[in-house]
């Protein structure tokens, strides 16, 4: 299990001061579309810039004109980028063969997917999924039914308000990558918030091989 | 009927000069999603700045954080922004009352969505409802299913591959935007082209008058 540090609503310089104190204890920098839209690509370049070993995720959240934006994503330093689920199919493939032509991965988003659109994303097990709880339905409590069960997928990844209090029920899903964002970024002690649930992964991860 | 010229993946003084050829025969300049994710919001301020008169609306296609993405595109200069249909509702909701708060508009792109969700929107009747055909779904030739009669919204735009030839089909439907982008932007006289679609659209609408 991975942890993915997301960055939204902040500057760049923001950004970057924010991963200097979480860096040792997080696996992937998430460069949010809050960032990506407010800035543009630059906020993915000069991440990567600063930290080049990191891999770092562009949350795109794509919906058309895939080749053009994973493009783009790519070019400025990203080692993946993201998809909506709820996008039509044509553009989630396209993502895909662009990810793939490029030795680069695929995060699809699914936000509001809908039941049978699910079973159609099912065919694209390169991808990892991510289960996400929007910020806007964390924020007016209008939560959307969440999965139960573990998605019958190979690479799972969970977004979405998910705290220190939270990530013994994450991480009993065995995803991938838990994606963690305010409960690090607006902390008191980011590098202390980070290295909390770091620890508390660790844990969990050594309680599991015993 | 009003004419938006949609600007996508160019540069800001690319899409700038653009706009100069075509200005006097299109209503609104629509920053396309592309230049928003390529050079964030910078793109809006710099169109905005130079066409101060024309409205512009800012193609966000926002799916998440929608009071921090409408309100950074409405402070940039926009004065319409786009949300898509497939977001869940209280997205959609926090779009309409940031615009709403701003005297700023929304519009709501349907691209993908599902009957259901078509049917909860239409509660939204302030928000211009745009048809899409999605620039991959054009280039696929995987267009979906378009509707064929109009829906039973007050403001309609139609987007998607919308050239001259296409126009009084597009026409027939009554929209209060009709979209068009490559087939100016990508014109080898731009302001011939745009000419050519606004007279044809000023004839069909004396058609209409008779």
């Amino acid at each position: 299990m991975k942890i993915q540090l997301a960055l939204d609503r902040m500057t760049i310089p923001e950004a970057i001061e924010t991963v200097k104190e979480a860096e040792h204890y997080i696996d992937l920098i998430e460069v949010g579309t809050s960032l990506i839209k407010e800035f543009g690509v630059d906020s993915i370049s000069e991440i990567k810039k600063e930290f080049p070993l990191k891999p770092v995720l562009a949350d795109m959240k794509t919906f058309d004109n895939a080749a053009y934006e994973f493009t783009i994503a790519f070019d400025a330093g990203a080692d993946m980028a993201t998809v909506m689920g709820a996008a039509p199919l044509v553009t989630i493939e396209t993502c895909l063969q662009v990810a793939e032509e490029k030795r680069k991965e695929v995060m699809i988003d699914l936000l509001n997917v809908t039941p049978e659109q699910m079973k159609r994303l099912l065919t694209y097990q390169s991808a990892v999924f991510c289960e996400h709880v929007s910020k806007d339905e964390q924020e007016s409590g209008s939560k959307t039914k969440q999965n139960k069960g573990r998605l019958p997928v190979d690479r799972l990844a969970l977004a979405g308000g998910i705290a220190f209090s939270s990530l013994p029920l994450a991480a009993d899903k065995d995803p991938e990558i838990i994606i963690v964002g305010s409960a690090i970024t607006k902390a008191e002690n980011i590098q202390e918030a980070a290295k909390q649930i770091y620890t508390a992964l660790q844990t969990i991860k050594t309680g599991e091989n015993v």
